[in-house]
Parts: structure tokens; C-alpha cells; sequence
């Protein structure tokens, strides 16, 4: 008698067959006696399908109305959901963001969530309910539709069990679990059963596309228990997924390595020749945050001569936008020789909670690179991490020699 | 200097041309200084692809998740709409129905306005916005999201109108204003300049699908001025369509006879044998009014021997449904002899305001009719119309001879 948030990304809702299917195991979970509320994605495609609908009329479609266009494909599949339970006999009611009340900032496309009322959630399941609530999406304080960007659903599940302190999230997707790396590149790659949250968290980061990072985050915060579990297996053999754990609550020695995490979606940005002098990081990156842009890895060099070159990786998406702030707004004003950038670069990561305790994986990761004659750009480490810019080149080859090199293909 | 409310359909908002075309029109309405609420349909074809998926996973939809499905459609459209008009330089923002207020009944999938909140409206057009709102979706006091049933975005447009004490409200659509009759079925059809609301609530009643008869009733009871235009017409030769007026506007004789309406959608069903005595009429139809059908024509035949027929009309979708509750219910309980039922009739109607003032129209209809060896199967008459029950086969036939006979094809 648990009470679990299950999440069904958009090619787990995908067809009215595979949303019989959800319904179908929601119906086993009910039948053992637990609780079950159910988030949905938009059906796969529908989301860019909406997002071509509005570049037809609009090139840079306006945040706002986007908002109201993309939340449409969540709304869809709630109510398609909902009434695949009915046709399984259970009771069941869906919820939009705003009807739940998944109260969030005003970002729109990138909105965050900063307060879900239960209350209505609660009150159905205690009649017997299953509540089917729209992932990805919300509403600001003006009641305006905002919606969590790319992944978001994920975001919404986690929120939800902690909102509603489910026993666990649930997050079913098309693969089986976390593994120690993308099994279409390495083919020995394993299913880990668990990984700890801090891991999870460097893995998604670095673009594992498993989990979203903002719902790790979020499992962490509000210790929320997290499976990832496929909706894609038999109904009879479903497998136990990985569990994201709390270090607490690892037994078993941690193997020094978790896993291989990768990322093709980056881009880089260089300012050369920057003035070597307090204030200068926030006076490049203060422009690029203020449009609203995400940076992720940042590399300032030792300055000689009083000036010092700083580079950092922004989604590929935004690289010429950041480009143009770089050159038009940044540059002139603080006096830069010159700005440099590579939309053809990938981020490859080793990741393991062992790295704390170990010594010598970093230059046992530089060497394994080195003799394949693969170019380091940039290096950037944490506690439990050590990524490194490549060109785009040698991701999968970065990836299989250090899979094989930190023996994640031999099981733990 | 006016306020218009402008209302565009389906096939108005078909393609990003057409959406693109609407707000080209917006946008000269507001360089002449109007202030525009736009009200939009789901894109053409949208609300039937909806209700295939949703038929697809339950056989009859659960009619609150078929709402939650359906008003996705409108969502779209004004989220594409707000970016056309942002893309022809104007402020625009868009609102669903659950964002402006549209308060309503919780009848799903035919709810009915109980209020709306106009004071956020009010507030964008006074900042310069053109508003952009979802037709044909509410919400009721649970939160809940309604959709008002076909044609029920003409139903937002005349209540915002209301709601805003706007100047005019302008139906958009693919005809260029109410004809006599249907040109497709007699190509001397003429438009008309002015018709009154009786008449155009008749002519709505009965199955000219320019306006949805309940924006009709709403315009009359709140005295919205409101216009039928064409939104296919070239940019620049606009013409005045069709106004909607009010009796005490008619400054010219009106002619006797305004136009020819008729239906094919309905079903004719008889109940025979009923015993002659007070409250039959009630139990017959209490019922099929607790099954939400709605009933159109009724007629109830003098008794002898204590013994009478009751017949009455229904939308042809409903004609099984409500056969099956004669036949179970009511048949066995008021203890009638037989029910008997045709799916296959038309009904075809004479209209006119100058009726009221004029002899002989009902008997130069019926002779028409003979004429042609039509049998009339059912006759029901008001004030202002005429209206009878023929064999579908005879539908068009019928129209055309008494479209000649009351020589509408001639200028006024």
C-alpha cells in the first residue's frame, strides 16, 4: 500500500496502444492496492510538430504564446490517459498544470516550479481515484500558462511525489534503467540497479538523457525516492530499473566509477585577450545570463601580462545568439582582443562517487585519451567528476576507450 | 472609434495563411483606430482529429476528458493567432477560456455561460493589446474546463461582446453573409442586407449554419449588434455582409418572406396509441430530456377514443439512443401501443418577419409542396415560420420550388 507518482515520457503515450499499455500497468499497481498518480508527456512528435506550427507564423515564436501552443500536447494526453483508465474500470480524472495548481516563475519555456497545492490530488485519491496530471507545464502568479522547458515532465513527477510525499517517483522512458554508458555507442555498457543521487545528477547533467537534471535536483532537495523503470517491456517481466539512492543507504562498496556521460549538444564560446581584473567573469557572463542563456562549463586560464582568455559552453542552440551578445555588448566594453567559438564540440565525463576516495583517475583518463591522439580543449572537474571538451569527432571514440579502460563493461 | 468583437472559424484559421490573413484584417481595424478582441475556432479539421484519438481509446468518451482533449484545439489556435498579429506589429496576447473567466454550467461537452470576467480584457485593450480568446471552451465553478458543443465559439463572441459592451460582433466565416437560402441548392440565392434577430433565430433553428442559434438568443437578449461577413474575401473589397438587427431598427417594409431554412440532421419518433390524459406530454419527454437530448419539433395530434399520437423531432445522432429509451421506459410505463421512428426526414421552414401581417403564406407553402407530389409528413408553426417534416429525398426539391414560389430571387 504505497502511494507512487508514475511518469510516461512522450513515446511511452505515443500511440493509443501504448496508452492502453500505460493503463494497463497503472491497473496492476491499483490492483495490488496502491495508490497511483500518473504524469504524462505530449505524445512523441506532437511537441515539435506544435513548435513548426509556430515558426511558420512567427520565426522567433514569442515566449508567451508558445507556452499556450506547447502546453496543448500535455492537455491531449491527460485526457487520452484518463479515459484509457475509465476503459480499464478504474476510476480516473485528469489535471492540467493550471487546475492542479503547479504554480511556477514566469520564465516561459524555462519555467521553474515554486509551489504545488496537493489539495485536489489528495482529495481524489482518497475517493479512489487516479489522478492523471499534465507533466511540463504550469502557470505563473498572473495565471498566465508557463511551461518547464525540454524534460520538464520529469521535473513535474518528482515535484508532485514530493508535494504529495509519495513512496516513490516512478519515471518510465524507453530505455531500462541508468547505464554505466549509451549502449548504442558502447555495446558492453551495463544497467546499474543503483546510482546515488549526486551521481545521477552529474550524469544527467552531462547529457545523459535518462533523467532531466532539474528533477534529480529536486529528488535530491525534497528526498524524494527515484526509479527509472521501461514502459516498453512485457507485461509480465517488467525489470527492477535503477534506483537513484541516497548515499545513506548504499551498502555495498561504491565502485570508483559509475559511468560514461556524454553530451554532442554544446557549443563553445572564447573571449581572448580580456583584461585581468576583478569583475570581468561577471561582465561577460552577466549579458549572456540576462538573455536568458544557460552556460555550463566555464575555463578561465592564468592570466600573463595582465590579460587572460575565458571560455565556457552554452547549448548549441543559443551559440550564435551568445556569439552576437559576445561581440556586440561584451567586447567593446570591456576591451577583449578577440571573440572565438566552436558549435562542433562535444563534453565527455567520468563519473563516480569512488572519485573521492581515489586518486589517479583523472590522469589515468588524460593518458587513455592521449593515446588514442585525441586533443584535450578544455577540462573542468567536481568532487565526483572529471569532463573534458573534445571535438565532436572523438565523442564515441572518447567514450569506448574509457568505458573499457575504467572496466565498466565487467560486472561490479 | 469602436470596440468589436470579430470571431473567425475554422476554416478561417485553417493554414498559417489564413491565420496570417485574419491578422492582416485585425490590423486594419486597428489603424482605423478600433480596439479588436479576437475570438478563433480550433483549426479546420482539429476537433474531429481530436475526437478520432479520443474514440480511438474510449468508445464513448468520458465527456470531461473529451473536454479536457477538445479545447486543446482553440488553445492552439490562439497562441498562433497572437503570434500572427505580434508579426504584423501589433501587442497581442491570448487568453483560453479558464484565463479570461468564462464562467460556466457544468453540462461537459454543451455547457452554457454563466459569467464572464472582462475585467483583464478590459485592462490589455486599454494598454493597446489586441486580445486573442478562445471560442467554444469555459470552465465551470469546480475549475474544471467545459466546451460549450459545435458552433459555440459564435456563442464566446456574442457574450464577450455583451460582457465588453462592445459596438459590434463580427462572425467571420467562409460565406459572405445569410442568404435566402442555401446557394449550393439554389444558385439565385440571394444575400441579405438585414435580417432580424426572430428571423435569424429561426433561420439558425433551423439548420442555416451561418450563425449557432445560441449566439443568436444571447445577441438578442443583450442587444449586440452583430454582423455575418466572409473572411475569403480579398483584402481590399471587403463587403458589408449580413447585420443582424433589431426590430425597431427596420426602417425599410420588410418583405413578407426572408428566406427558406432546413435541416437534414434530424430524426422523426413517434409514439403510438398513447392514452389521452394530462401529464403524457411529460412523461414521454422527461426522460429523453434526462439523457441531455434535446428535442426540436413536437407534435401531439388530437385523441379519439382516448387514445392519441405524439410525435417529435431529435438530432439524427441521438435517434437511436432515444428510441431505445422509448421503446424500455417510457413505452411500458404510460402503457402506449407501438413506437415507431424514421432517421431519413428533412425538415425544410418559411421565415419572415412580415408573416405576422400577411395571410395565406402557410397555404401557398402547402400548395407549393403538392404541386411537386411532396407529402408533408409533420407540420409546426409560429409566429414567424412555417416548418415542415418531409421525406429527406424530397430536400432539395422542396427548397427550390418554394424559394421560386415566394420569389426571393427577386431584388427586394
Amino acid at each position: 500500500m504505497a502511494l507512487i507518482v508514475q511518469k510516461y515520457g512522450g513515446t511511452s503515450v505515443g500511440s493509443s496502444e501504448r496508452i492502453q499499455a500505460v493503463a494497463r500497468r497503472v491497473s496492476r499497481y491499483c490492483a495490488q492496492g496502491h495508490r497511483v498518480v500518473v504524469v504524462v508527456s505530449a505524445m512523441s512528435g506532437e511537441t515539435n510538430r506544435l513548435i513548426a506550427l509556430a515558426r511558420d507564423i512567427q520565426r522567433e515564436p514569442d515566449p508567451r504564446e508558445l507556452d499556450v501552443v506547447l502546453a496543448t500536447g500535455e492537455q491531449v494526453a491527460i485526457g487520452l490517459t484518463a479515459m484509457a483508465l475509465q476503459a480499464q474500470g478504474l476510476k480516473a480524472r485528469s489535471y492540467t498544470g493550471s487546475q492542479v495548481r503547479i504554480l511556477t516563475d514566469s520564465a516561459h519555456t524555462k519555467a521553474r516550479i515554486v509551489e504545488i497545492d496537493s489539495q485536489r490530488i489528495l482529495n481524489d485519491l482518497r475517493e479512489g481515484f487516479v489522478v492523471v496530471v499534465a507533466g511540463f507545464q504550469g502557470v505563473d502568479a498572473e495565471n498566465d500558462i508557463t511551461t518547464l522547458g525540454r524534460g520538464g515532465s520529469d521535473t513535474t513527477a518528482v515535484a508532485l511525489a514530493a508535494a504529495l510525499r509519495a513512496d516513490e517517483a516512478q519515471i518510465y522512458t524507453d530505455v531500462d534503467g541508468v547505464y554505466t554508458t549509451d549502449p548504442r555507442i558502447v555495446p558492453e555498457a551495463r544497467r546499474l540497479d543503483r546510482i546515488t543521487f549526486e551521481e545521477m545528477l552529474e550524469m544527467s547533467s552531462l547529457g545523459s538523457k535518462v533523467l532531466q537534471i532539474r528533477s534529480v535536483e529536486f529528488a535530491g532537495k525534497y528526498q524524494v525516492r527515484l526509479r527509472v523503470l521501461s514502459s516498453f517491456e512485457a507485461d509480465d517481466r517488467e525489470g527492477p530499473g535503477t534506483l537513484i539512492t541516497f548515499e545513506e543507504e548504499q551498502v555495498m562498496e561504491q565502485p570508483i566509477i559509475s559511468g560514461i556521460a556524454f553530451n554532442r549538444d554544446e557549443a563553445k564560446l572564447t573571449v581572448l585577450g580580456v583584461p585581468d581584473k576583478p569583475g570581468i567573469a561577471y561582465q561577460i557572463l552577466g549579458p549572456i545570463a540576462d538573455a536568458n542563456i544557460d552556460v555550463d562549463m566555464i575555463v578561465q586560464n592564468v592570466g600573463h601580462d595582465g590579460s587572460t582568455d575565458f571560455s565556457f559552453t552554452v547549448n548549441r542552440g543559443e551559440f550564435e545568439r551568445a556569439r552576437t551578445i559576445l561581440e556586440e555588448q561584451v567586447k567593446p566594453h570591456i576591451g577583449a582582443r578577440e571573440v572565438s567559438g566552436d558549435p562542433r564540440i562535444c563534453k565527455v565525463s567520468v563519473v563516480g562517487m569512488g572519485m573521492r576516495s581515489h586518486v589517479g583517475i583523472a590522469s589515468k583518463m588524460f593518458r587513455t585519451l592521449a593515446e588514442e591522439g585525441i586533443n584535450i580543449q578544455m577540462i573542468s572537474t567536481s568532487e565526483i567528476k572529471i569532463s573534458v571538451i573534445l571535438d565532436e569527432k572523438y565523442l564515441e571514440l572518447a567514450v569506448r576507450v574509457l568505458h573499457k579502460a575504467f572496466e565498466l563493461d565487467q560486472i561490479g
